[in-house]
């Protein structure tokens, strides 16, 4: 089914509105949800509203919440997000980190008692429209084991950078740091296939291909997936987002983040707040002229787009650039939701007593 | 053969001062070198003496240089490194973002016109021990072929965040974004080995598992191997070092990075000057009180090294953890060298005419 944006927006802020979100918020968590559903994220977008919903029946995520700074320098600040969406928290935490930027050459926000913040693209990007580089990264629920380990310690901990070039779009790297999103996993799930050997591994450790082996226990495997092939990297990245995250803030980390799905009940002796998020920006300016950077970082982009390539029919993808044409196609031709998500999305709609989606 | 630190140390001071170098410099690129072979990553130690030498004679290394700030901002600047080796404009681009971090809560400094910098450990260290999570990352001469390319467009580009603890030692995090460093390639080399599929690939793309693949046109590939895989996610880490260590600083980025062998000549239409890199401090104590984040990151590392393990034999390591017993081992009992290296060291010493290694 194919939703125009416009419908899809209307539908998302009457939700979050029905919620007990202000208008000003609910504009803005669907603005972030939507960024997602518009560049191709589909497991980052409206598909989680229902979870949102659920979380917030059982009083864990607050809509109306005192968001604030409760420690500072001139470059550096700890947000507490008052258990509010991430959606929300985030943007605050990134505005927070581009005035400081705006005055001092950079800023750095570590948040704690949020909530899952979407994408980190969009906070990321909130930075480059002022020409600055943007960094944005989250915590999250334990799905990953470290090498070696059959315990899930981390989340897919994301981390995001992004830049501003001239006559291309944003450059923009965001990632996951396990070897494979959950979302991949539920597509496969979906389609009974079999995953690529060092995307997980089942309850006692051992290699396997089977997609529902994350739901009997198993693990997601850091980015590199075995020993031999990095995973100790992966771990190390997705270690640097939980600390940065959350031991930085005074969120939960590791094994203590709180599950995102309401069915789980939070670990009964937390170590923090909510979970983490981490968000920086600096200027361009602050080390060369802006349009200086701006041109190099096109040359840059010029050479790797034009690489000589393995396959003449597959080119070097720029990262950022397929959720960007992902993007500009979705605008003009709506959004496709999978029958699934639209009857979930209804189900919420008469909860609420508000309009369906419809074509 | 197991050199003494003193002696190892005496030996490179005396390489370095006979280079040219002030008697503070000699000082400090030897440290920077005895840390890597104390720390156990032998690639980057005195192994590299003679590369230094050799790019000295071809002027290509100044050993008296200029280095200075050539722009700035509170919390930014941009270092000029005038040609001097990596491991002397490094730690004072290093200098300079503590103390921005000291005023003004972090720092951050991108640097030009520099060459090869040793462990980026070294660097990010010089923070934690003013309790500040310390970032040090550097591009590097092109070996690394970006997802779907069979050119070399990118170098092992390391990344390392450094974290201080508490009663715990220091959580490092200092890793290539290429799925293997180039040592780990050699070593295979030497010992006539295959390696794991999804290190290297031939020079027309395919899947090899010679090590020698490297030496006849081919390239090591980024974190994750094949995008099946997620090396489009270490491509994107490697590009992000890239573009914050020279395309932001003035340096050459991408296949124009000068090669750090004498033999190859750097590229006749350079985009920058000499090699980039990007180092940063962040004051703990500009999010929380130091003493609360240390403690939980103990916590943190406690947790997961007390993590069940697949092979009961293989406990989780902790990002630094191998390093650090390295350096216990080798402070008191000496460095192992390989006679190939101890040869190289003393064709030097002869070059020089000072007092040759011993055991």
């Amino acid at each position: 089914m194919l939703i125009a944006e416009s419908a899809l927006r209307e539908f998302t802020e009457n939700i979050f509105t029905a919620m007990g979100c202000s208008k000003a918020h609910a504009q803005l968590a669907t603005d972030v949800l939507l960024k997602a559903d518009l560049r191709g994220i589909d497991s980052h977008g409206v598909a989680r509203l229902n979870g949102y919903v659920r979380l917030w029946e059982k009083q864990r995520i607050n809509t109306n919440p005192d968001i604030k700074i409760i420690h500072q320098t001139a470059t550096t600040a700890t947000v507490d997000g008052d258990a509010g969406l991430g959606l929300i928290v985030a943007p605050f935490a990134m505005q927070v980190a581009i005035e400081k930027a705006e005055q001092y050459g950079s800023g750095w926000v570590a948040v704690r008692n949020s909530n899952h913040f979407g994408i980190a693209g969009y906070h990321a990007l909130m930075a480059v429209e002022k020409d600055m580089i943007g960094f944005a990264m989250t915590n999250a629920s334990p799905l990953v084991s470290p090498t070696f380990s059959s315990e899930r310690l981390l989340g897919t901990n994301p981390m995001c950078y992004a830049f501003p070039a001239g006559k291309y779009p944003p450059l923009i790297v965001d990632m996951a740091t396990s070897a494979a999103a959950n979302g991949k996993l539920e597509i496969a799930q979906r389609l009974g296939k079999r995953v690529p050997e060092g995307w997980i591994q089942d309850k006692e450790g051992n290699v396997t291909t089977d997609p529902h082996a994350l739901k009997s226990g198993g693990a997601l495997l850091p980015l590199g997936g075995d020993f031999d092939h990095g995973s100790h990297k992966g771990f190390g990245l997705g270690a640097t987002v939980d600390i940065l995250s959350a031991v930085l803030s005074g969120a939960n980390y590791g094994p203590w983040v709180p599950p995102f799905v309401a069915f789980l009940e939070p670990p009964t002796d937390p170590v923090g707040l909510g979970i983490g998020h981490f968000v920086g920006a600096m200027r361009v300016d602050g080390f060369r002229p802006a349009d200086e950077f701006k041109a190099h970082l096109d040359n840059w982009i010029n050479r790797f787009k034009s690489s000589t390539t393995i396959d003449p029919n597959q080119k070097v993808i720029i990262p950022g650039e397929p959720e960007l044409e992902a993007e500009k196609d979705r605008k003009a031709n709506g959004i496709p939701l999978v029958d699934a998500v639209v009857d979930d999305l209804n189900v919420l709609a008469e909860k609420f007593g508000i309009k369906k989606l419809s074509t």
